[in-house]
């Protein structure tokens, strides 16, 4: 027996979600069909809003409902930091440390000549109009310590020299509650390297 | 910093969603906001297809476009026998087997007097009805083996046991590629009760 076509269809669709197996997307799927539908069209319309009503930071093209977003318009923050960052998602979870009061730049990804991912894809000309504008003082390059991550930081780097701006990164070591036994030589060593006066 | 509101409105619905956490909830909105609008729409379509097409079988339950399921329209299945199950989900688990060619008894649930799920609740009634009809020879009980699919069970083989229609459950052991060692007492004691010639 193949499953009733409508529940099939929502089950496919809800598969090709990053992290949602085939045996999630068929338990959500019946989820869905259980509850009222007053409740499955709040989630419905949230998801047309979010593409609907989300746009672009004309500066840091972080999400925002206007043209500038909250963190560009805001006067409480450090306009002469801007901290570089590959996703969107990166700028929600360094907001959630409540660690920082720069700005941010979003690039869109990292350079990786594989996956065609190259200077002109990111927003890096756009980085350097900002840095002219706005008076940086320091430039904190945030990317994913992985080697395209790497790449990029080193890249970007090369390309502020100029500028005579601070150019620094995030710390690389081990994380918190991380355990020595689990971390490979690469973190060990930099966090050996990186080490600090307590 | 909040979380821009559209963005926020769609990982709080999306938690509500079981085994759906914050972080994958935050981490699937970020991937509908990127992705085109057409692929969204074809998931929420999707949804609300669900949601207006399906309903219920009228003699067992099950999901159905139609009045009647495919499976109780079906000439090729044997009417004489009918699985009674919890929800239209184990319906699907068995069709899947390719083990099992009789139709299907959905219930609706198992009961559970502490959560108000008494026999006006459950499809029993109706069950009763198609017996009279059906000219049903076999009756498999396929509830969840725990307390309450348990008493479920107990239950409804004694309410048959007048029709005098033979009532089987499916059988309780250790599942394929299971261990001892990770087996409960329960489930060691049902498997050597049940055990049965090679």
């Amino acid at each position: 027996m193949q499953i009733v076509e409508p529940l099939q269809k929502v089950i496919e669709e809800l598969s090709k979600l990053p992290s949602i197996g085939r045996k999630t997307a068929q338990r959500l799927a019946v989820y869905l069909l259980k509850k009222d539908l007053a409740e499955v069209e709040l989630l419905v319309n949230s998801i047309l809003e979010l593409k609907s009503k989300i746009r672009f930071c004309k500066n840091c093209f972080n999400l925002s409902v206007d043209d500038e977003c909250e963190i560009c318009k805001s006067e409480k923050r450090d306009h002469s930091i801007i901290c570089v960052v590959e996703e969107v998602s990166d700028v929600i979870a360094i907001e959630k440390t409540n660690e920082y009061n720069g700005l941010y730049h979003v690039l869109g990804g990292v350079l990786s000549p594989l996956n065609g991912i190259d200077v002109e894809s990111l927003k890096i000309k756009e980085l350097l109009t900002r840095l002219t504008i706005e008076n940086s003082k320091e430039i904190i390059l945030a990317l994913n310590p992985d080697t395209e991550g790497e790449t990029t930081s080193l890249y970007l780097a090369k390309l502020l020299r100029p500028f005579g701006i601070k150019v620094t990164r995030i710390a690389r070591g081990l994380p918190i509650g991380g355990d020595f036994e689990f971390a490979d030589e690469a973190t060990i060593g930099k966090a050996v390297q990186n080490r600090s006066l307590i």
